[in-house]
């Protein structure tokens, strides 16, 4: 690639932008030369708004400053570079002209690449900047704003100048109280408005579901990067779903346990393939209190080596056999790709079962069986349809023989999304670690193992599947209320005798054991409420007003469809099968969107183009590792090339990798060809761009 | 002290030794001069037989060598001490002598005292030795064998010879392979005696426990130190306890939720008090992969700091309040006391609930429900009696206003152990976070606060109360099987038909919702049966031979008391009021041992004999800082000079502190004294020495 590109005007920057694979998001609009004229330009939730400062001292050298708007840039951070405040002024246009051939008004980073007599020394960044998601910047020309991440500029577009850049805090101590404190205020304005609507469609996908996890108070953000609050209300589903998995597993025999959390080096890197797998995201503690530890030891990324020394001290005799233990914990990963809440965090929660049997035919029958009861948690709990199927070698789990999945495809954008793993270790691993057993011949032999996890991803995909414009909807088996009740007052009814109604109708409920919740708050509206409860995607609301209350009624309305309609409070005991009802009619629509999403293509164009218009594509396939590697690359590299808006929406770009080699799938006949190659097709599998 | 004592003889050494406050465990035996003869000897579990060698090199400099009797000591190591191992010869008799005042076959470490010249240029510890819990080691002479821990000899002993000593894997790689091979062997080895019998009685209480939660396989040891193994059989207690709290709490409406493990350094030092307390414990992560973090992250020892600057957001209006949350994680604190399972470990589970309220009579209210529901999951689960009391002011939660604590006394010992805290933790915290609130007069308010948490810590109090010289005992509510059903084959008994028999007991059983195993194994005997299911602790052994056969009856072996006796198939419905027998008789049992345990004293030598009887001493106390340290230092030094034994058991050492004012106490009168320092008292509180 060309690194000393310069940049002459807006399309020359959105072109080398495309270039580097930056995903942005665009807005043409009014010259903008001032910060207050940018702050009247809409931006996604989560970018920030830009100062671009270019300072220059006695012997022009230049400095360019990237800071938040609202951030007091003081004099103390230039003391951190070695540099004095007093010997900096603000560069005048001429200045500007010399360093970035640009003007007033048009200082950004990507004129850097115009400074081709490398007059700029430093580009400092505002520290505060790392805790948004984009930064809102113009292309070279201030009649665009461009939403880029800090990762992206920095990594891909200041690297490719070989430009260094320092993070340091910009405001002086005094002037980041006062910040802070502004900050705060503006938290708690945030807050009163955060029970307004979604101010977002879900065609807007990525925005909208940032609103939806927020207003439907799902996860709080933490100042930690990657790491996120469960709330009560989605904590919740994680209880539903670890109450229904241990059911299914008790079935099993498998056994709940605890192993520790940390790991000393030496296991980790016990299985070579595995900790290759996963050694980039290890994160390592080193220090207690004041105190270094002796050997460093490794957070859990998965616990394999954790717990299989354990696993060759318990087994002794094929009577020790199976060994069955599941365990319900949190895991680090710490990962580089953007962080999504749900989807891809770097603390995550989940389930982590592990199994050693004396022959492969049995492990193998374990892998299947687990596989079924994660499909059984998506459809039957969350309402989420899967495909079930095994991992081409490239996709499979560090270390394992071979992995089944479950995957599913977001129907919004028509990514897969994987939606839990169920791994054949075979005898990999207990050749390893020596977890051998005496058969009744006598005979050592290694054990067959497996392993499987299903993470709080899970909610991410059922969000993402029912949510609509109105916010969440939940499907009813892991709803905390299934049904909320709100009176709704009127001058012709008498208050109390109301809410007594209302009182009745809820332990009506409870006894037949429905999670249901009276919102008999009287400083809210009814109106309110509705709104309140749609959002956080309650499945029924029960209206009791003047007519119903006469009538012996009351008004169901259906929050994944808005159907309404009255109900006899003799029929309540309805309200049970209307629950399963719509646990099937959700089911049945994801189901459709779903495979709405899977396309066939026999050749490379009809793939991209399905590709391009947001689908998976089930082809055709020689299986051949390096047939997989070629489509990846090719595929990634086409897609960028395309305009970035389809139909007016933006085009996804990446590469298309394997999402998994279905189960259920037609026989490849001789003489049937792989789409890509042209070579003996053995196996159809799905492709797509994935989360 | 006087650091630059000699020791001449055994005498000197063990006279040392106590005036040093080092615990150690002693023997005495025929001259032990190999290591051949010292392996003869026999020692605790988890204590290493030590080789001690001394090298000298060409300039008459001496090293000291630690090592395992099975570490095979190699030649590479000298290199990381910058030496030659060509220079290195084992001393001969008169060497030993110049340097240690000793002789061949009594070289060891506590001889160190007696090189008055510094002879000996460093101390060189096997890196194995760090596994074990005590060394056994000749003090001076090879007569006598004592067992120390390696941190005593380390920090107590060569400390204040102000020696150095280094760490060191002493095998070279090629024999530290053969080793771990031997060690593999040796772990089969014991795993294949594990079903055995427990080899001591509960009298010799520190290696009985040791024992048990191994045997009943509860625990298994793990290489991180501090950290264990929850296996199923402990695990399955936990989630009872779970469940029965959350029931609890949720009654106050209280949330679980999940926050973040990791904490930026930031937040963990807002408030000064309570990072006091928690800092010297504090794991940190620094790095990730290979990179080093920006910032070093915090993993939780508790998560106030972590939840405050949320409920800061959450909390707007008096109408957010109350806010109730609760999780269930684990926790890691790197304390310094030696690690016991259970009852004092690195990484622990446990749950912490934080409220927040407008007034602080309600949150002292809530302080004291929970306290409640503590003493319920004390009670009425694991059938443990609990004092509810108060914390003096240098024994409370850091950062709090005050602690309520649920202390039990361990019969065997008579030591305190503390069961869960519920703190007030007033506006401290609030203040500190900005969590305020707007009340119904527009007024701005901080909130008042509590946080509590109970821990895995409460199963091993379980197991010292209810345990017995076969080993674990369950009280019938948190086992994972309540009854065991075993077959008695007999020659004049159809086997199917009896197999048949037992299953169909087991289905009534299990229609009466309890917790029931059949034990079918045809490999074992029903006696091997009987001992394996007594260790594990379960409350109810069902029999079932040919007499029971015929006359349609079981024998019914109840495990706390060893009741053994028959009751017909029609009366097995009486087998969940039999468990609820059980639990009372055990609850009351344990009530009546703690009960033994308090004493009261009205002077300094009443109070010092009661604790040396192994006793909890409730006294009249001036409620002073001042007053309470100085009984902690006296009881200290005056328990230490004691002798070792007492009726020929050990003797505990160690000061003994507050462990809290009990709730339920007689008012005092003005003109009675505190016992101590004879001031007016104010509150009686309980004394012990403590877990």
């Amino acid at each position: 690639m060309d690194n000393n590109f310069q940049l002459a005007n807006k399309q020359a920057c959105l072109d080398q932008l495309r270039k580097l694979g930056i995903d942005y998001i665009s807005h043409d609009h009014d010259p903008a030369p001032t910060i207050e004229e940018v702050l009247k330009i809409k931006v996604s939730d989560g970018t920030a708004y830009v100062k671009n400062l270019l300072y220059v001292d006695k012997k022009q050298n230049y400095y360019l400053i990237l800071a938040n708007h609202t951030t007091q840039v003081g004099k103390q951070f230039w003391k951190t570079l070695g540099l004095s405040s007093g010997n900096m002024r603000l560069s005048k246009e001429e200045q500007i002209g010399e360093a970035l051939k640009s003007s007033k008004g048009n200082v950004n980073p990507f004129a850097v690449a115009n400074d081709t007599n490398n007059l700029v020394k430093n580009i400092i960044i505002d520290e505060v900047l790392r805790k948004y998601q984009r930064l809102a910047l113009h292309p070279i020309e201030n009649t665009t704003t461009v939403e880029i991440s800090l990762d992206d500029l920095q990594n891909k577009f200041l690297k490719i100048l070989n430009r260094q850049f320092t993070v340091l805090q910009l405001t002086d101590e005094a002037a980041e109280q006062k910040q802070e404190q502004q900050q705060k205020e503006q938290q708690k304005d945030q807050q009163n408005l955060q029970t307004l609507a979604i101010t977002v469609k879900k065609s807007d996908f990525s925005e909208w579901y940032q609103q939806v996890i927020r207003k439907a108070e799902l996860i709080e953000y933490y100042d930690v990067s990657g790491c996120y609050i469960l709330r009560p209300w989605a904590y919740f589903i994680w209880e539903q779903i670890q109450r229904f998995f241990d059911d299914l597993i008790r079935t099993e025999e498998v056994e709940n346990t605890y192993f520790p959390m940390f790991l000393s080096g030496k296991h980790l890197n016990k299985e070579k393939e595995h900790v290759e797998g996963f050694k980039a995201e290890v994160a390592w503690v080193t220090k207690y209190g004041e105190s270094d530890l002796n050997e460093p030891l490794a957070i859990r990324p998965t616990s394999e080596t954790i717990m299989y020394p354990a696993f060759a001290k318990w087994v002794q005799s094929h009577r020790d056999l199976p060994l069955k233990v599941n365990q319900w914990t949190n895991i680090v990963r710490w990962e580089f790709k953007f962080p999504t809440p749900f989807i891809r965090t770097r603390e995550f929660l989940w389930q982590e079962g592990h199994t050693a049997h004396s022959t492969r035919e049995e492990a193998v029958k374990q892998v299947y069986t687990i596989l079924d009861f994660y499909e059984q948690v998506y459809g039957e709990l969350l309402a989420v349809p899967v495909i079930k199927g095994i991992k081409t070698e490239s996709e499979k789990f560090a270390g394992g023989d071979f992995t089944t999945t479950v995957e599913t495809i977001i129907p919004q954008n028509g990514r897969g999304l994987q939606g839990a793993t169920s791994h054949h270790l075979g005898q990999n691993f207990s050749k390893m670690f020596e977890i051998n057993f005496e058969d009744d011949k006598k005979q050592k032999s290694f054990v067959w193992q497996t392993s499987w996890g299903l993470t709080t991803r899970s909610i991410g995909a059922m969000i993402m599947f029912h949510g609509d414009d109105k916010g969440l909807v939940l499907p009813p088996r892991i709803a905390k209320y299934q049904i909320v009740i709100i009176p709704i007052i009127h001058k012709d009814l008498h208050e109390q005798q109301l809410n007594e109604r209302c009182e009745q109708i809820r332990q009506i409920l409870i006894k037949q054991k429905l999670r249901v919740h009276l919102d008999s708050r009287d400083n809210y509206s009814p109106g309110w409420k509705f709104n309140k409860w749609e959002q956080k995607g309650v499945p029924i609301r029960l209206e009791i007003g003047p007519g119903e209350f006469k009538n012996n009624e009351v008004r169901v309305v259906q929050r994944y469809d808005n159907q309404k309609y009255q109900i006899k409070l003799e029929e309540l005991n309805q309200l049970n099968q209307i629950l399963d009802n719509i646990h099937n009619a959700m089911l049945h629509k994801a189901r459709f969107d779903l495979n709405s999403r899977i396309k066939q293509a026999e050749n490379w164009k009809d793939f991209m183009s399905q590709l391009n218009q947001r689908n998976t594509i089930l082809t055709k396939w020689c299986q051949r590792e390096e047939c997989e590697k070629q489509v990846k690359t090719k595929s990634g590299i086409e897609s960028k090339e395309k305009d970035s808006e389809v139909d007016g929406q933006i085009q996804l770009t990446g590469s298309a990798k394997t999402l998994c080699m279905p189960l259920q799938q037609d026989q490849i006949q001789e003489g049937e060809i792989c789409f890509h190659c042209g070579q003996q097709a053995k196996k159809y599998v799905l492709w797509g761009r994935s989360y």
